[in-house]
């Protein structure tokens, strides 16, 4: 049994003109790149670097994440997420591909259903309203950091903290009733949600230590969530547990994912570069998953490059099918020769629905009446990937089974080891974001200048006349 | 009074660096293409093209609308609009920031309030759960396209009219009933819905000729649902006719971020050319605002070039702090020097909500108590700037004066004269988007072609050996 299927067709020249990958290229210099890249990815996957590549397989955690979820789920009706990043992200696609009634913002809520809400912001707006929706005894907040200092994330969980201690232990003597309502998903040894849970007790969660942010939606930080929804986290492995198979057997299909888009960016000299990737996915349930990948390629590849100190990587665009054919298409078709776009579908996407015939004499009312309104957005989706063939725009489809378990376990574990791919061709580390550090030094040094900014940030008022209106 | 303030330091050489804009320029080279600009945009502006920049002041449209509002509002619980792209965007994004609990998959629901949902997408699940939220007999349904003939659209409608129909009208004799729930914003003249409405006696509401869709959301397109959301309409316009008097006496802002945007893109020689405009603003409310001005810049600029006939246009990518630097904030500071991010926030936000003291033996716990939420997210949003600014990658900063009606509508009106002044820097024609027509034409001919593709159309299955798994 396949859980993906990945076409490639209109990258290559007999199907887009010109412009796209000369076959040859495949059994010669790319496959020679794609031999280098499977080097250097093995290399990387030493015995002491077990990364995201031992989630699947982890029996034990898979059993802690079930142990806590049967602890947890009888009589709660809600379970707060509080992260951000790498430590939300992955949890939203994968609750609003599978179970969309059960993640607030996705769909509505299943009647008498859990619902799962994911406080990703320090916005006071959306954390009131949070607020307000809990029923705070019959809530659980799964506080989601890697590092387990990250200030968004510590900021929420301290506010739903305060609400829990508040609601559920008035008189102030009895923290167990509280406490007990919170599970932190975190370094097994080190940061501030670990010491917390050391010294007062609360249940935790661990993602091992080599599993970036990013790279953890295997571990406990998707799995659990996943459980509480309902869903089989034994399934979502066993999905992402094929495709690591076939990968470290034959490399395909995500070493070709990751060399036909580095292919189409870097291309030789006279072919348009293609440094802007859209993850494109047609159905509601699937949107998602391109936010998933925005920040799993963004992050990883938008780095320093090793040797020349140069900044690379490509730009991943998350759009939305059959919607932002009436708002990116234009330029996809027109603008900059710039794009690659990735299909993104399920072959089986579940039950349809008829559209009724009810104006036949308007000619585009007939010609839709006894379609689905899924059988539409397939055919959009293949109208839209042969215009841009026309236009000579490269494009891929990445098809899964259906909206299942299996099937977007794989899809996450193939944009993964895709990662590895992409940053061996990129010639960039694909763990850590040193970028990143400054703006938050910067940010703990605004905290701490109170009131003020600190002096030692220019703010643009400063600078005179580059305002309007003038200041 | 002024709604928004734009701040454009972090463009110049003094505070950038090496890779920023000489201020001499500003009074020079840049005045010049400025001054040409708004030339263009003048010429644009003649009495015969209307536009959007005679929204604010239509008395008439104004009065339409809270008309139906006045007739429809009674009794009604659930408010459907059915459209796509410019039909939808400026919708969401106005109800996300002034009404976040009025439109679903924004916030929890108002208690006993109206909810607003849209339905953009042919998706059969969402379809599916949307009607069973929906209480038919309480429920009115918007069907928004200009053109009146747009398939995802009209797919909707028809299903949303047979549910409609057989609630309210199960016998099958009084039509009213349900015809009544039912508001076509079109055009005035023509097409498949203007012809229905005229036939059926169904209530509409008008696009103006020369308003596109993507121009349309201070129309009725925009302003029925804002006042079915209580908001005020009125409120609205009068933000976005302080910047079109602003702009036809002055230029700034709007011309000025164009101007600035562009300069940017196409660097004199040896400096980096940044295509990638990142609007990202700052609160959960403002996050729709970016993926509306995605598709108006996208959908403008996105074009041949007049001259040439080569591609343009820069690619917008909408990102939301501060949730979006732990997503995307690496790869804008070390990638490829390619990006000028527009920062968007509100000066004033509205009640913040404060952080409790409760680890306080843990620095950033310590750190973070007493400050509010929305404070963190300020600190957030000026320490990337600033960390962006040392990394000699450049910012702007859209400040509203709050989350209002003013603010909103400066906001639209801000970006849609921008978008004029852009198409004239550019050199394309910022109405029309014909690359998108090839792709409704393949998908009429795939639908009429029943189950299979039409013969017409290439499927990458049938270019032989570019799938995994081979088929």
């Amino acid at each position: 049994m396949t859980h993906l299927r990945l076409s490639w067709a209109n990258t290559l020249r007999p199907a887009l003109g010109a412009t796209g990958i000369d076959p040859v290229e495949l059994g010669g210099d790319l496959l020679e790149r794609a031999r280098q890249a499977r080097r250097k990815v093995a290399e990387s996957a030493g015995p002491g670097v077990p990364g995201f590549r031992d989630l699947p397989g982890d029996r034990a955690a898979l059993a802690a994440v079930k142990e806590q979820a049967r602890l947890l789920r009888p009589g709660t009706r809600h379970l707060v997420v509080v992260g951000i990043g790498g430590s939300s992200l992955g949890t939203e696609a994968l609750l609003s591909a599978l179970a969309p009634g059960v993640l607030r913002g996705s769909s509505p809520p299943v009647p008498d259903g859990i619902r799962i809400h994911v406080l990703d912001n320090p916005d006071p707006h959306s954390a009131r309203a949070l607020l307000d929706e809990l029923e705070l005894e019959h809530t659980v907040v799964n506080v989601v950091s890697k590092s387990g200092g990250t200030a968004e994330t510590l900021a929420g969980f301290l506010v739903l903290e305060e609400a829990l201690a508040r609601a559920l232990d008035p008189e102030g003597g009895t923290p167990s009733r509280w406490r007990d309502r919170l599970l932190f998903t975190t370094d097994p040894e080190d940061g501030l949600l670990r010491r917390i849970a050391r010294r007062y007790g609360v249940a935790t969660l661990p993602i091992p230590p080599a599993v970036g942010g990013r790279f953890s939606v295997l571990s406990a930080v998707g799995l659990f969530p996943a459980a509480m929804a309902g869903l089989d986290p034994e399934r979502i492995l066993s999905g992402a547990r094929q495709v690591l198979e076939a990968h470290d057997e034959a490399g395909p299909p995500a070493s070709t994912l990751a060399l036909l888009l580095h292919r189409l960016h870097e291309a030789p000299a006279g072919q348009p570069a293609r440094p802007i990737h859209v993850v494109m996915p047609y159905g509601d349930r699937l949107r998602r998953l391109a936010l998933w990948v925005q920040q799993l390629w963004a992050e990883s590849l938008g780095k320093r490059d090793r040797v020349e100190g140069k900044g690379t990587g490509p730009t991943p665009l998350a759009a939305a099918g059959a919607a932002d054919q009436h708002s990116l298409l234009q330029l996809f078709m027109e603008g900059p020769d710039d794009k690659v776009v990735v299909f993104v579908s399920a072959d089986d996407a579940g039950p349809d629905l008829v559209i009724p015939s009810r104006y036949p004499e308007e000619e585009m009312a007939a010609k839709l009446a006894g379609h689905g309104l899924g059988e539409l957005l397939e055919v959009e989706r293949r109208a839209t990937a042969e215009a841009l063939r026309r236009a000579g725009r490269p494009s891929l489809h990445l098809a899964l089974e259906a909206v299942d378990e299996a099937s977007v376990g794989a899809f996450f574990m193939l944009w993964q080891l895709a990662t590895l791919h992409a940053a061996a061709h990129y010639g960039v580390d694909p763990m850590g974001q040193p970028g990143v550090e400054l703006g938050k030094r910067l940010t703990g040094g605004l905290l701490a200048g109170a009131a003020g900014p600190s002096p030692d940030v220019l703010r643009p008022e400063d600078t005179g006349g580059a305002t309007w209106p003038d200041p």
